[in-house]
């Protein structure tokens, strides 16, 4: 019998969460049937979504049980194999949750494909939030040459591809960043065309300023007091696609007023977009087509990246904690080198 | 000289309008120039986004100015013309405003054309409501069969034409009206699948037993707490176009609580598309498209709507502020019957 570490949901978090919500523990794994990889775990990926499977409230998937292991995607060795289409030694992606290795069906696991990029890609620039950006964009957004499209949590996975995309077609971009190094990165490397703290007293009027001819495309992926901000300067017709609130998930964002006539009145006066989604709903169609076009672009250093990269399984629930509160600089990434 | 009544805006309202708002004055008519029409107005449309104009907040309209004429569409009769598209007898539709008679640009006006309809359709369900219904509905909206329609106002211009609309592709059409007479009228003489009364206490339950499936398609053009009862319906992938928000439009619809993270949340959540619109978007490129395909079955009896006709230009202020409380059945429409 193979041991592999795990992480648990050990309580539901009330507000933010805290590391008492998790547990590691040894468990053994399970033999394997026909049909069946096991894997060892290279990379695990955090990503804000998972503050909403802690919580049991409704949402577009099932709440992480109390003592389950927590969700996430991993990129993965295959060790051994009991399905036709992997051999050992393939580098594959899927949702083996939080933990060192893992048996499960082949037919859940994807292999890597990133045009020479590094296999940490898939789970950022060329994976989920990557894919975000990009499908967002094209089927909620719309940018056109000209246009100004703003971006919160720039210096991100999200925001950063979605102020590069937003360049290819001749828009501006204008990204929201936390702190003067983000704020660098997002203009010196990235290229956007301006940038913005957020934790500027000045965050309002700087925004203004960044953005003189309004904004036609809001990317909103933070919620909060960026939300604030930008509302005011949308433009007639402009298009609001919503893929994440990381800013209310703890349940702070609440105003003493009451936001919501005056966000129904602007949308009516304004004819705006308003239009959750997730990238799964695009996934199965144009997930193909994103890696076709993006993929070469990032392997040839076109369209830039950070990872932030911390080591160790046992460090995912505070780099986790962190991130929810902008700590992280970059796709955080935990690197795990399990072995089964 | 030739003198005709009309009514300007005296004062801007607080919340609700007053009659002390209005004031109706004798005026000269201009001269007309070439390309003019002189015409004297047989009926003047009372709608709910006249209150918008009221006020100075910025919209997609510009306000009325104080003592300036209050806007508004009506149908007239051509009695004299100096434009070459038009002759006396025609029956035309333009913006003049609230009043007897105009002098005014042939450019600005359209003939009526209602496939056999009454006049007074063209400025109801074959006029500007009637194809926000439609269009909000072909563009945003789009209903399939089997989907759950719901719409407030039900007995009024927009949503008696929306709830049929729906029926025609398949939809089932939920109705939300105000008092038995309304309601009966929505379900007998419209079709509806179901109506609700929201006035009733127990109407979120009610609204809820009406569509059991929840509801695909939330026709926006209320607020208040109609959107409060409908809001935990939505399903996934719902769409909500939003053409009126009469129980705001007097800033009443308030609430202790800050509603907004909640619908943030929801529109994250359930993937919903929330999207303003104006129909004037739209009714460059379609309005004849409606007009053919609508006209005939509305000509037919096959469509279904009510009128509320009051007698008297001096009418118009009082009216209007009672629509704006939902004391009107049916589209509201002034007969003036003119004289230039």
């Amino acid at each position: 019998m193979t041991t592999i570490k795990r992480i648990v949901l050990a309580s539901r978090p009330l507000a933010e969460p805290t590391p008492e919500n998790f547990r590691i523990e040894d468990v053994e794994l399970q033999e394997a049937e026909e049909g069946d990889v096991t894997v060892r775990v290279l990379y695990l990926s955090l990503d804000p979504y998972m503050r909403g499977r802690m919580s049991e409230a409704k949402s577009y998937a099932a709440p992480v049980p109390v003592d389950g292991i927590m969700e996430g995607e991993t990129i993965c060795e295959v060790v051994r194999s009991r399905h036709n289409d992997f051999a050992p030694g393939d580098i594959v992606r899927g949702r083996t949750g939080w933990c060192t290795g893992a048996v499960i069906s082949g037919d859940m696991m994807r292999k890597v494909e990133t045009h020479g990029a590094p296999i940490t890609t898939a789970v950022g620039v060329l994976g989920m939030p990557g894919f975000t950006a990009w499908s967002g964009l094209k089927f909620i957004g719309k940018p056109k040459k000209g246009e100004t499209v703003a971006v919160a949590a720039a210096s991100g996975p999200v925001g950063s591809m979605v102020g590069q995309l937003a360049k290819l077609v001749g828009a501006r971009a204008v990204g929201i960043a936390g702190g003067p190094d983000k704020c660098a990165f997002v203009k010196d490397e990235l290229g956007f065309d301006a940038v913005v703290d957020h934790r500027s007293r000045d965050f309002a009027s700087d925004l203004h300023a960044a953005a003189p001819n309004g904004i036609d495309i809001y990317f909103e992926n933070v919620g909060g007091h960026v939300w604030d901000a930008v509302f005011p300067l949308l433009n007639q017709f402009a298009r609001v696609p919503v893929c994440g609130l990381v800013a209310q998930y703890n349940g702070h964002d609440t105003s003493d007023a009451d936001r919501l006539p005056a966000m129904m009145s602007a949308i009516l006066r304004r004819s705006l977009l308003v239009r959750g989604f997730i990238q799964s709903e695009f996934a199965a169609d144009h997930f193909n087509d994103f890696l076709d076009e993006i993929g070469p672009r990032v392997a040839a250093g076109e369209i830039r990246y950070r990872e932030d990269i911390v080591d160790g399984l046992e460090s995912a629930p505070e780099a986790f904690i962190g991130m929810l509160n902008g700590k992280n600089f970059g796709k955080l990434i935990v690197k795990v080198d399990g072995v089964v």
